[in-house]
């Protein structure tokens, strides 16, 4: 890292705003790994709950009290509102909570908008000040960096201005070493951001100016940068943009680009790479669906498809990507699909066989299959296993490892027992017959069972093949008849790779997927792929 | 529409550019069924192909030529690119498919970059500009309006300003009629697209500047906004941006804040109410889910979880929201969750028995259930409909309208006949019971008619009720093992309403979602909610 370089501190809310979002919910372990995960990528501040607000929160502080994890780069800090009105300090319960997560760091939001300081606050704009001062003079005095955040800045700043300019004022009296400007409402523009945060910067010259953004509008992440180039010195947002509607400002973004695009530094340098994993795993915690499309971090990000892009991007990456994707930890990606020329078809054939010629009958058969495939409603993007396997058979390098005679799934309900579910099956492999059962939760879960079971009679080296993911997506909604597709994610403790079925029953698309993962890890092994 | 506002002309490329997003594919149908969506919003320019780059293209132009489907206020334009090297117009294959497609507007992308024009195209820099200027000027000659789409706009304009203006001047020489800037790579900030968006306006007074943009850096909203407060007339995105990589610029994002937030008029004002249905449809046709988060559009845009925002709203919206929902069509809706004050659930449970009193001890039996639910992993939102049968069911308002004796579900590979499964269903309604069985497309397929069939015995009202949708989601991942979340969409040909079920077995989660979806139905005949 240069000493000439400009530093922006990042804080982080997945834990606090991010736990707002639509359909998220952290448990105690949750909030743990997040956190691991930001110390993790060197994220400055970690806002870890609101311990006035629910009593999760609180559980969640007593026990990072009595961990004390390895913190890092890193900073815990609680988040909770400015005292009652006609309260003291000392006597008020929300300041107690904060206190008692025994934070190095606390953020304190309060009014700066005269009209909520009337219609929801209910008490005179000079008491509001008071609330601010000694709310965080309060806290300071009992030894707390304290942030704070400026709710409805924006709108403040545009209805009365003096007004809102006091309210930051009495902040910086009490001590607060960041005012934060928060677009609330995700409701303003740029141009807007970027004039009144380099106001800020101007007025209050010997305190950070902070921003915290919304994405209603869908220019969060350029509202985040525009302030930071107006002088704002602290960002906050969440990792994947969760939160409340229509989110937070995404950081995983913001840090890319002010890092890669203006050489500012978010995190140390060198932690830059592991930006895409740590956005993945954040996407896993929060169990949300990381979308394809996702600036730097997304499974697309840098994947080509039109068949002239694949050609610019072998001839010279700069001429469609950006940034190079190994600078945040994520990899170049070349579609089939029938838009592709036959290059990028060429690139995953060689892959596999790297002597074929370009001309020769089977690249032409295995675009054909693929086309062919695509049409039942086949997307091999992400499940490259399944691919490799389609090529190879029509490469004639390897035919399949077993037949199946009969499979019975039955469920029942009411449950009976442990398991709602069994699956009869009968394969063949050389002319040697196996016939097995096994019970699951659920029929899917228990065809799974019986299958590996019959293989591992022949092949006992799948006994290390586990199933790490299972997804299923309806492709044209038909109702329960629609089309279905599953993907499934299996490792053996080394690998880990992808395979998809498709078909109108989700019995039948789940088969598939469950046949090509074991015939991956077979077909690598007879290869010579794998020991 | 006032006299007085400024026009911005919107080109939607979601039938080219979109259809390069990994995962999208459009038949010739679902190719029209987009094309209705956009006249429908009053889209002026409807880039609808390449039909110089694949054979589905051209086919599409030839039946839009024979079907001269209502335009509106659309024009449809295709895709092309300048001829080739050392070629004369008139023998250029990619210039007869332009001419081919018959359309009012030929959108022509050229290089512009000095590097490019080296690099891929190998030929002179001379060359290159007389293939932009003859190219257009042979489309015009013939009747087109030409739109030039400068490719690598700001990569050029950096690396070689000169050539860069000069590609532009030999487009103007040939008749376009809007020079677009394209930032190809999604790579440039709003700053520098506002800076030279605004050269180039001077630089070309009597053209129009367009703007076109990707989403890699997260800024393609504020990048055009940008462009259009620098001067830029003319803004291509996709409608929900879609498109390569990370997409292309979301115009259903800009439009809301073009015309809402700038009052600059890109469809007629009265059409705005229709943008949510519009983006959602698109979605649908595009077999894409969007995001809940999208802003204007997405199902969570107007969400609210937080209590104190819940409170907030209600006493005034202007304080969490930055335009009214109504005006882009949307809803706004509370959600009930652990963070969410009584004043939520309040709300629903008001919606159904109105007298009810605040502290009456079925509301805080209510408030139970729905956590617990919640944490058995139940979401509501999105599910409205089982989430009021429950709250009917606390306050004893209603009693199942059938009991379940006994189910068995089976399923057969390899297939037999026409179906791959059945159901066998026993159910018991006021003493009497009724054995019936069903085949199916897969098991959730077969349960559905066999439960269907055999309540249609007693009410017979549920012959008109169908499920519209049926979705799965995976909870959490433990393989074939996870939890998974089912919804289900129904109508009766007058209502839509959406039920859930939760369960480690997918038929399990399945039949609850399914049985909700009846009961719903007989729920509201029974409370004289509905004939």
């Amino acid at each position: 890292m240069s000493m000439n370089k400009r530093v922006v501190e990042i804080l982080d809310t997945t834990l606090r705003d991010g736990a707002q979002g639509e359909g998220v919910s952290f448990s105690v372990n949750d909030k743990l790994q997040v956190l691991d995960a930001l110390v993790g990528f060197g994220i400055r501040y970690i806002e870890a709950g609101n311990p006035g607000s629910n009593p999760k929160d609180r559980a969640f502080f007593s026990q990072i009290a009595e961990r004390k994890p390895e913190m890092g780069h890193s900073v815990l800090a609680a988040f909770g509102s400015t005292r009652r009105k006609d309260t003291k300090p000392e006597d008020d319960p929300g300041l107690a909570d904060l206190l008692s997560a025994e934070t190095r760091t606390v953020v304190v939001f309060g009014k700066v908008w005269d009209v909520e300081v009337h219609e929801n606050l209910c008490c005179s704009l000079e008491e509001n000040l008071a609330m601010i001062r000694e709310s965080i003079a309060y806290l300071c005095a009992r030894g707390r960096e304290v942030i704070f955040d400026a709710e409805h800045y924006f709108e403040a700043a545009q209805d009365n201005p003096d007004y809102t300019e006091a309210c930051l004022r009495a902040a910086c009296e009490g001590g607060a070493v960041v005012l934060c400007l928060c677009d609330t409402n995700g409701a303003v523009m740029p141009e807007e951001v970027s004039r009144r945060t380099a106001a800020a910067v101007q007025a209050f010259p010997n305190v950070k100016i902070g921003i915290h953004c919304h994405n209603d509008s869908g220019v969060a992440v350029a509202n985040s940068i525009a302030a930071v180039l107006a002088g704002a010195d602290h960002v906050q947002g969440t990792f994947n943009g969760i939160g409340e509607r229509c989110g937070n400002a995404n950081l995983s973004t913001i840090i890319a680009n002010l890092q890669l695009k203006y050489s500012i530094t978010c995190v140390p340098d060198e932690y830059m790479t592991k930006l895409t994993p740590t956005a993945r795993w954040m996407a896993e915690i929060a169990n949300i669906t990381l979308p394809n499309g996702e600036p730097f971090v997304g499974l697309s990000a840098f994947s080509h498809k039109a068949g002239m892009h694949v050609d610019g991007v072998k001839k010279n990456p700069d001429t469609f990507e950006h940034i190079s994707p190994e600078a945040v930890g994520n990899n170049r990606r070349f579609l089939i699909s029938e838009m592709s020329g036959r290059s990028a078809i060429m690139e995953m054939i060689q892959r596999i066989k790297p002597d074929i010629e370009k001309d020769a009958p089977e690249v032409g058969r295995v675009l054909e299959k693929l086309k062919e495939m695509e049409h039942q409603g086949y997307h091999f993007e992400g499940a490259e296993a399944s691919q490799e396997l389609l090529v190879c058979k029509e490469l004639g390098l390897y035919k399949p490892f077993f037949s199946l005679e009969k499979m019975r799934i039955s469920s029942e309900q009411p449950q009976v027992g442990e398991y709602s579910a069994h699956t009869y099956i009968k394969i063949l492999v050389d002319g040697v017959t196996e016939v097995t059962a096994a019970e699951g939760e659920g029929p899917v879960n228990a065809m799974d069972r019986a299958l590996k079971k019959a293989m591992e009679v022949f092949y006992p080296e799948l006994i290390h093949v586990r199933l790490t993911d299972y997804k299923v997506r309806v492709l044209n909604a038909e109702a329960t008849a629609s089309q279905v597709r599953t993907l499934i994610e299996s490792t053996d403790g080394h690998r880990v790779w992808h395979t998809v079925g498709v078909s109108t029953d989700i019995l039948e698309a789940s088969w598939q997927a469950l046949v090509d993962s074991l015939e991956y890890k077979l077909m690598r092994k007879e290869l010579g792929w794998e020991e």
